[in-house]
């Protein structure tokens, strides 16, 4: 022992001594529950003060005074930040707080940006923060902003663009950690924060952000705030995404209408004809039926499957709820059907139908797919397989609007028009990252959490993973029912109160816990 | 001989004297010829003041103008007229001119409505008669009406609504009449002739309207003047018609629009299935795959496929215009193609495409369809076939809008809504009828005349099959390229002069040749 240099000593203890300053998950719940109590009032405010600022992405003033405000907000918590830029994009907003001793450095993200508004489904306006006393369409009235402690209740909501999609994740995160140095709890991660201004934008430059900035964005790990809980409004991990592709088809049938009675059943009928090539590439029940497009598929792990049967089921209720007797592939499960492949025809449009109906072959018809894919498909892969089994049935394919020329010399022409589109990302859930993160959430919630090892939606997780080499776990705090993208979006209070618990747990217990 | 009563000794010699009076083809049409060409202007003018009566059917006291003026130009022609009325239908003008010793009456049927104009689409006003000399498209440049006879060329038109459908025929045939006369040349049959006035509205009261007046209304043959010449210009006798019938398909996906990606293939996507249930009824080939959909289909006689086999091939010119590298059917010919069924998917509807396109599992998807009959098919029939197959393949039929406990019941809930529709009719092309008039035309005629055994479109035809139980042939005269039913409705002046022609040689021939 006495061979061992001094410094390095010095290094063991710290951390030893840091492992050992870790409060159990208990403690760190009930201090962060009362902070909130007698904080709740001014919590509610700071996030309110967030939202009534106006977050389009396309509007650079407005969106820069978000950023200005946000980076106020950090550096009151002792945050070293930056506003981080690349040509053309709104800033993100970078802020980096070290922890002495500690081993593991987190980056938080959430975006801060909003999308767009049509005032007209909004009660009250999209920027003007309201708070009201439950779900407006379940009869909430609106309640003053709270002025003392103790006033709020959990089943109130804030009403505003952004107000889940993904404001109250900051709020919460900065909360918490103001609750646990109320509590002298020390942190147990160096933690890092990068808030992104563009996301319902697209996105367009975040790679390029990432790619330009990656030496200072260097970490263990990506938490992500965007997302809502489960629908059970338990707690939710969420270890992947799917990926997405888009794809617009145009078919054609004669170069003008024709009378369907002179010429149908001579004419080809493009609407049929697409018709007959989506029935091919899809059956009835989701089951996609392009050849190889499945080749890529990894079945899930064991413990991908665990978690997947842990999840509490909603199914009947969602089916009930949306009027559907029966759900694709004989009633499978939802969160088993994600973890595979679609191809969701979420458009077609050809001639007209009902009182606007002519007896004519119509000259084209459209068709608007997304697929969704999953690890080990690449939207190039997706692009070459599809393509091949459209030209398997006698199509000829173009990329661009078709000429005359094209259209007159092949019998079957169809107008493929990609999108960019990109790849899935699912962390293992065995990975220690993985593995640590989940037991400090878990022994954070006083309810069951859900691990869903893969979201049906996507996100361009993707970037992380391929230009920083670090995996990305999505950990969402607010409420299923927020009305995001939409008309009323909100936030119910006792998220936000719950997100401060679980994002506190993380920054003071995740260090301890990740060997 | 001597027991021959002198009564009907004297009804043999008429007859006889009658027949011996015919004239040759040859005869007919030079006399009639004749007299178009010293009373060009005048027939033009007349046609022009027909045309100058707006006629829509919705406009009683214009239609009513319309009738009186038409119920004048018989008069003048001697006609016994009457205007046959049903509650709630325009008058349908009905006249009569009896042949002294003719064994045989035709009615001619024609109609005198139009359809609605949109007057954007027309370069000189609907109802204002322009003459051009030649169609606008190609460049033709508008003439005074002209004053004295022989001012006219056979390429000019006349461009107003109903110039072709359907006023010209009329025209044409008191013209006829009007040349035979001043020839001395007798008539071979009884004339009636029977103009509708709501044809272009549904032609709703016809039935009732040829119930009331039967007896009235008995002939040996209809005769329509109704539709075009062939696309190569040859004169063209049609000899049926397909029946057809609408049908409007809704399918259903949840009950709102869900996150493609959330809940992509676990919610039925409606537009799939609605794509599949329509590839599982027709083929890309326009072959019907409805199980007993065809068991009715009776194949040509040796009579339909002999004059199929002598029309003029137009397929190859058709398809270069319409940028069709193929037809259905491995390019079977146009005529072959219109013995048979169809079934046009006339529209289809769901979700949305292109920039709209939203990645979401739409809540419903809309098909319209349009079914074209052939004789021994019946549209309770075809309901009946199309039904099962559809219910065999597991979609639960609900012949209104379906009730939120009915989608949340079945699985695959389809709302059928069938328009009304009618059966085919096709008058035997060796029926003595059809062989008399054929031969006629055929003699009038100085090109191969084109006999088509059915049109690809419809027309009601069975109500006078049924009610009156006597045989109607299409005898066209009109320019196939007159801009019917659209913008700058056009008629050609050569065609009005050859339908006089063929018009004449049916009233001074037909009772001779028809044995």
């Amino acid at each position: 022992m006495s061979r061992l240099p001094l410094f390095a000593l010095a290094l063991v203890m710290t951390a030893t001594a840091l492992d050992a300053q870790a409060p159990d998950a208990r403690t760190v719940r009930e201090r962060v529950r009362a902070y909130r109590q007698a904080h709740d009032h001014e919590i509610v405010r700071e996030l309110a003060g967030l939202l009534a600022i106006p977050n389009l992405a396309s509007d650079s003033a407005l969106i820069r005074r978000n950023a200005d405000h946000l980076r106020a907000m950090l550096e009151r918590r002792g945050f070293a930040t930056r506003l981080l830029e690349t040509p053309g994009s709104p800033a993100a907003v970078y802020g980096e707080l070290a922890t002495p001793g500690a081993r593991r450095t987190i980056v938080f993200y959430a975006h801060y940006d909003g999308q767009p508004v049509d005032s007209s489904q909004w009660v009250s306006p999209p920027w003007t923060p309201t708070l009201v006393s439950g779900a407006r369409d379940e009869g909430g009235r609106e309640v003053p902003m709270p002025t003392r402690a103790g006033e709020t209740r959990g089943e109130w909501r804030l009403y505003a663009r952004s107000a889940s999609d993904d404001k109250s994740p900051i709020v919460a995160l900065l909360a918490g950690l103001d609750a646990l140095r109320a509590a002298r709890i020390p942190l147990s991660v160096n933690v890092k924060v990068f808030l992104e201004g563009e996301e319902e934008a697209g996105s367009s430059h975040l790679r390029e952000m990432l790619e330009r900035h990656a030496s200072l964005l260097t970490a263990d790990l990506w938490i992500f705030g965007d997302g809502p809980v489960h629908q059970s409004r338990r707690q939710q991990i969420v270890y992947g995404v799917r990926g997405v592709m888009g794809l617009e088809l145009t078919a054609y049938g004669p170069a003008r209408a024709l009378h369907s009675g002179h010429y149908g059943n001579w004419a080809p009928n493009p609407i049929a004809r697409l018709a007959e090539l989506l029935a091919s590439m899809r059956d009835g029940e989701g089951r996609i039926t392009i050849d190889g497009f499945s080749d890529d598929v990894v079945p899930p792990s064991e413990a991908e499957r665990q978690a997947i049967d842990s999840v509490p089921p909603v199914d009947s209720a969602l089916r009930a709820d949306l009027l559907l007797a029966h759900t694709e592939a004989n009633d499978a499960p939802l969160l088993e059907r994600i973890m595979l492949p679609a191809l969701n025809v979420r458009g077609m449009q050809g001639g007209a139908v009902g009182a606007k109906a002519a007896n004519a072959v119509p000259t084209m018809a459209r068709a608007s797919i997304d697929f969704r894919l999953v690890p080990k498909q690449t939207p190039a892969r997706v692009r070459e397989l599809v393509e091949r089994h459209v030209r398997a049935r006698g199509w000829h394919i173009v990329h661009d609007e078709p000429s005359e020329a094209e259209r007159a010399a092949n019998a079957r022409v169809l107008w493929m028009s990609w999108g960019e589109g990109y790849p899935a990302t699912r962390t293992p859930l065995d990975l220690p990252a993985a593995r640590a993160l989940t037991r400090v959430v878990e022994e954070a919630s006083t309810e069951p959490v859900v691990r869903v090892p893969t979201l049906g939606g996507s996100l361009p997780i993707y970037h992380f993973e391929e230009v920083l080499h670090t995996p990305v776990i999505v950990l969402p705090i607010v409420n299923h029912d927020n009305n995001q993208h939409a008309g009323n979006e909100n936030v119910r209070l006792q998220n936000v109160w719950d997100g401060m618990e679980i994002y506190a747990a993380v920054l003071a217990r995740l260090g301890a816990v990740w060997r």
